[in-house]
Formats: structure tokens, C-alpha cells, sequence
């Protein structure tokens, strides 16, 4: 059980994909997509990964975060439990400035989506920001994974 | 995973009590506690759980279950995320005939109800009844765990 504090961004530019060091495909679901008591199944680059998280603080830039790694067939017979609509996208890491950003681009139902995450040592840490990022979103329930699946990108009113 | 046959039963007397060969404390709560999806978060004799259970099949006495163990402060850490009403409840192991009844005493919002499970290898497997054992209400979803938490046993019209 760990404090997770972390930033997001929208992201303006497909520059991030030639600077990415890697990328990995990620399938994910969710048994539970309550902010208050999110459970996640992941398949990570064929690792499978149970992941709960508490709801985040006033700020919302911090939440609690549990996650075991369990056997891919597991992930898999768990995936199929999951409540409907799963997240599929590929998350590529950027590294700038000695920060680690995760950027994830987003398919099917969140088509057109993508957003950067940094996770932080401290709240008070400032973030040295790449001309790919865009608006931040930290906090915005609506760009949750958890909240993708229930209402997808492609469904919202912009 | 593994498919879980159980059937389970109201119990008419105290008399298990002195059958008994182990009684244990659980405390229990539900990150999810949907039908299809249940997911427990489990201190048993100061030892912790996770487990997801899917939703059971036509007949009602099988069910898909997923069961780790994890550290004693995860589980009080996780417990804490829960959806409010735990369970709290003693079970009694209680051997007849080769059989193993498990045996739970439950508290607080549900105290007096006294419900015995056995599992079977197959869905076939006669159960030879002891003389305590009442009323069968396998499937009847009233009696989840996961539905107790959400209507304890105290607010039934009975």
C-alpha cells in the first residue's frame, strides 16, 4: 500500500513518439470502477497486475495504490469478470529533463485520446513541462481509466 | 481459479458448538459487492485475503473464485477502502460423516442468523444432513455475505 501522488496532461502533439524509449501495449478492466474503491485487472506486456486504489485527497493528486503482479492466465479469467468496457492503449515512456513521463494513447470507444502522466516524489515537486504536453487534468474525474470505460471519449459532449 | 459447488444451510440449534474442532474470528468487507463481481477483502485468524468471486451459475451452488493471500496490514489497509457494513462472524469447523461443515455465527447487524456451507467435488455429491442442520438456501442471494453488508439479517421482514 503506497501513497500515489502524480500529475496529468492532456497532450498536444505526436512528438512523444519518437522520443519514447518504449512502448507497451496494456489491456485493462475493471471489477470495480467506484472512485472511492477502484479495482483493476491489467495485462501489462503479457504480465498480469490486480491494482486497487482509494479515492484520491482534496487536491486530487494523491491516492492510495495497492498492486500484486498474478499469473497472466489469472489476469486473463479476471479480465472476463469485468465490468463491460475494457481499456485498450499503448503507453509509451518519455523520458525528459530527468522526469519519467507515461504517455498513453488511447483506442477503440477512447480513440483520439491522449494523455501523460508523472508520478512525483512530493506534491510540492514542479514539473519541467515538454512542448508536447498540453492542459492538465490532474484531478478531473473524467479522464480516470475507471471513468473511461463507463463514459469513453468518443461519447462526450466537446 | 477455481470453481467453487457449495450448498448452504440455515442451522436449527447450538448444538454444533461442542461438535466443533476449531472456531475462528473473520472480519470481512467488500470492495465490490456486486453479484457478478464480489471482491473480499478477508482477516482470518489474523491472516489476510483477497478474493473475487464471480457471479454462480443457473443451479446456484457454483461459482468462480479467485482466493491470494496477502499480508495482515494489506488487509487492515484495504479494509479501510471498503464499502461500509463488514461482516464479523466466528466459524466453527464441524466434521459428520466425512463431511466438513463450516459453521458461521454472525454479529452485529446480523446476529442470530447461523448459516452452515459445505463443499462439494461435484454438483451430483449427496449431503448426509446432521440433526442441527435447517433449511437449505443455496442461491438465494439474500444469504451472500456480499448481501449481508448492504441488508444485514436484523432488517429483514421476517
Amino acid at each position: 500500500m503506497t501513497q500515489e501522488i502524480e500529475r496529468k496532461y492532456l497532450v498536444n502533439s505526436e512528438q512523444y513518439k519518437s522520443l519514447a524509449h518504449q512502448a507497451v501495449r496494456i489491456v485493462q478492466g475493471y471489477l470495480s470502477s467506484v472512485p472511492e474503491r477502484t479495482v483493476r485487472v491489467r495485462i501489462y506486456a503479457e504480465q498480469g497486475f490486480l491494482t486497487i486504489k482509494g479515492k484520491s485527497n482534496e487536491s486530487g493528486l494523491s491516492r492510495y495504490e495497492w498492486e500484486k503482479q498474478i499469473p497472466l492466465a489469472e489476469a486473463q479469467a479476471l479480465l472476463a469478470l469485468c465490468e463491460p468496457g475494457k481499456i485498450d492503449k499503448t503507453r509509451y515512456l518519455v523520458n525528459y529533463q530527468n522526469q519519467l513521463f507515461e504517455v498513453d494513447e488511447f483506442y477503440d470507444e477512447n480513440q483520439g485520446l491522449v494523455m501523460a502522466e508523472i508520478e512525483l516524489e512530493t506534491e510540492l515537486q514542479e514539473v519541467v513541462k515538454p512542448d508536447w504536453l498540453g492542459e492538465e487534468v490532474t484531478g478531473d474525474k473524467r479522464y480516470y481509466n475507471s471513468a473511461l470505460t463507463q463514459k469513453p471519449f468518443s461519447q462526450w459532449n466537446r
